[in-house]
């Protein structure tokens, strides 16, 4: 049957010739991934990339193929030696999670199969409605909640800003657009706001200005009377104020806003409640937290994610809309009674498409399905509150010790501190603790990140990892005294302003 | 130093007890994964989940551990049997990528190495960039363009129009929203263009209407005349026109705008030109098919996936921005100075955050590197062409078919066609061919999909798979001209009535 003028080929070697030369390699990859793993400890946190090897990655664009080996053997060289270091067990900048091993060998599998995970029937979206139905119930939300896995909280946020836009406006804002708002379209938010929360205003055309920003107060908790306040002089001045943004754990400080409260204002003003929870929302797995986050279950939408203090590796982030009819009107493109009508292939589950952004969806879903059947929620629930015992137990260390002040207290598991010395001035203080950072960055001994807190410049310690033991914490502790007290005397700030300038 | 009352312990499990464990269970991994990829040809290319399996995916969550291994055998019995087809020599449904095996083996090293792909130093970053300098090489963009990998088109068209809309737009868009607009701001494409275009206008607040759909010829194209007309009632009427958006490759029928026109139309009126290539541009690789993308290194924006007509595993698309500046003042949070003076691991290199939506971005450039490596630019090329000697040779065996009709010309590796019978009336054909594709794909034979082209029913075959063989062609005419026959018979039809009703 076969054309004779067109032989059979072998995807010009796109698949293997040999498929168990792509087993050895795999095989190889598996050892060198746990290998990888197992010896974390013993490895500097991070290193910076050294211009050698820079200089390898502006080689021009392959023609000729390599073949996959040699290929491999240049991500050994290159690539896997210089991690943004996130997996090692005293690595706490910003919120970055520590990666659960499994979770990797799901990505191979998800990459196998290479679904793309929207409506048509097969395992994977299936896959995905269980999980979301799982995070449903750990987070508290009635099942009838609509949900969506999403790359990260920067889209989940625009997916429930989205939906607060749509199901607020008095008119078809997605035909019509926001020219058509007969008012301005104005929501709010504390001072302490991921910037993604400005990012979506700007990208959902409402414009950064839409956002109001409301004073937080000494704890970095939203002030709620400011914001009713100003939600009456909105109203008052001819603005249509739409939408409240909770923050569940602030990215500086972990601080939670009173949702309970804000829940009520929006309530009382008939607002959209948006809570964003990144990590901070995963402090309802700990009943004894709860209190903490009163009200959670009555946000319209709730935005979290799974790489943060769920330890899973990028990127698996999720959205609530507990109006799933508004949350559908927001995004479908289609009637839903075509898709329902469809056979074959394409008969129906869930059209993920019609609930958020991308039309093509990897199977991420996979990933968190293995990983909580595997270890269990309670293994979860556990590790978060070692987390919060070891926020609690570094902030002790700081108060103990003589040359080191806590900055703010600890609401949830970030602890934010820096190197004092009583004969120093303010500015000088700033510079000493922002040197002792970059060294102990580059040292590879602990990475935290920074913050500014009522204008000081602290070491902020944020705690998603699960691979922290205490004495990481101990180590931490004297590296700081011990780099404060080196390059706060002349001798150590000298050695470190000729250590910068050496080439 | 460790504080007795807080032993070491070892992650809650979450971390395996004994990584020789871990590293068994990825070694039968490795060989499922490669024995998947083997018989992948003896399986049918689909099948519906069975009512059992189904009812697996309603368990409640999982609270204990069930241990990797149980959960692996989970994913074993209950999801990797049941794919979305994608990777079988005869999927050739919508336009899903067939899957690189190695770069589902990357997708393991990128989730172990778990890097966010924001600014900070490590070697994910210098791999994204050079990633994007080859991609503008592969497509003959200048290396002075703006690039940002995406999770696909659909977030590709949105950052390119967010570009249009903010560099467009008369007053500081970002800050004030659309609202602020003196004039309505619309933009162009043709009837033919995606779903994700009018999506992108409502999630900007341009709204559905902004968009003017513009009729397309026989073929499929842009009618550039009725654009430039539309063009200047906008004008006359007080609107704001503000970008051309082409097509590269429509989902239809895989048609080419002319885009040196667009480009020139463009030019004459001071729009934007974003070019929507999700797999057409890759057709750029083929040197003898340049002419017909003639003008693409013209667009100021360009969108396309690497996940179709590259062959990679989902996710991974890209945009392009020619004028960097303006991409970045789309985006970017930060001034530039300030990240450009930190130190230590926030040092800079690309701040991606600045020129997209995600803060958090996984590690999808290694798979692409890792690709383009191992197999060089040549085999793409090569299979690309491959592709279009298939539609063609599919093309002349419809053609050649008494029973068969070609629904329209092949402009690139789209072939859309359908079962003919004299003596049926119009509305008996569209049923007869949808019963002929539902049979295809719930027998497991092969996957097209349909289209609705001159207002008939045709099985739409797109051919961006690197496995099929001129062989898995003759399977599909064949089994459209029995089953056509068979269910345009009174008995076949019967049959499948039967079918249908039965439980």
């Amino acid at each position: 049957m076969t054309d004779p003028a067109h032989p059979l080929r072998n995807g010009y070697g796109l698949d293997p010739e040999d498929w168990d030369e792509l087993r050895r390699l795999g095989h190889r990859m598996v050892e060198d991934v746990i290998d990888g793993f197992e010896s974390l400890r013993e490895r500097p946190v991070w290193q910076p990339v050294p211009a050698e090897t820079r200089e390898h990655f502006r080689t021009p664009l392959p023609l000729e193929p390599m073949g996959a080996e040699a290929a491999y053997e240049e991500f050994r060289r290159y690539v896997s030696p210089y991690p943004r270091g996130n997996s090692h067990p005293r690595f706490w900048g910003w919120v970055n999670g520590s990666g659960l091993p499994l979770a990797a060998f799901a990505e191979l599998l998800a990459g196998a199969m290479n679904s793309s995970v929207s409506g048509f029937e097969s395992a994977a979206p299936l896959v995905e409605e269980q999980v979301l139905a799982w995070l449903k119930e750990m987070l508290g939300f009635p099942a009838s909640t609509s949900a969506l896995l999403t790359s990260g909280c920067s889209m989940s946020n625009i997916v429930g800003l989205a939906v607060a836009r749509s199901s607020k406006a008095p008119v078809d804002v997605r035909r019509s657009g926001i020219a058509a708002t007969p008012r301005r379209m104005v929501f709010y938010a504390s001072s302490e706001a991921h910037s993604s929360i400005p990012k979506a205003a700007e990208l959902l055309g409402l414009g950064s200005e839409a956002l109001r920003s409301i004073p937080a107060d000494r704890d970095f908790r939203i002030d709620a009377d400011a914001l009713e306040a100003a939600i009456e002089a909105d109203r008052r001045n001819g603005a249509q104020p739409f939408c409240v943004v909770a923050n569940a754990g602030t990215v500086n400080t972990g601080a939670i806003d009173d949702i309970a409260r804000l829940a009520d204002i929006c309530m009382a003003h008939d607002l959209w409640l948006h809570v964003d929870g990144a990590f901070g929302a995963l402090a309802w797995l700990c009943p004894e937290l709860r209190p903490k986050l009163a009200g959670l279950q009555r946000a319209d939408s709730l935005a979290f994610d799974l790489h943060k203090w769920m330890y899973l590796p990028y990127d698996v982030g999720c959205v609530f809309v507990q109006d799933a009819r508004a949350h559908r009107d927001a995004f479908a493109v289609s009637p839903s009674y075509l898709s329902e009508t469809m056979e074959g292939a394409a008969a129906r589950t869930t059209s993920f498409a019609d609930y958020g952004i991308e039309l093509s969806r990897r199977f991420r879903a996979l990933k968190v399905w293995l990983a909580l059947k595997a270890h269990g929620l309670q293994s979860f629930e556990q590790q978060i509150r070692e987390n919060l015992r070891q926020a609690a137990f570094l902030a002790a260390r700081v108060e103990a010790h003589p040359d080191l002040e806590l900055a703010v207290p600890v609401p949830l598991n970030i602890v934010c501190f820096r190197y004092i010395d009583r004969k120093a001035r303010a500015e000088e203080l700033d510079q000493l603790n922002h040197d002792v950072l970059i060294r102990l960055q580059t040292s590879g001994i602990a990475l935290p990140s920074h913050a500014v807190l009522h204008g000081r410049f602290v070491i902020r310690t944020a705690i998603t990892n699960h691979r922290s033991e205490y004495s990481d914490f101990d180590i931490l502790v004297n590296a700081v005294a011990r780099l404060g007290a080196e390059l706060g005397s002349g001798t150590g700030r000298n050695a470190l302003a000729q250590r910068s300038g050496s080439p």
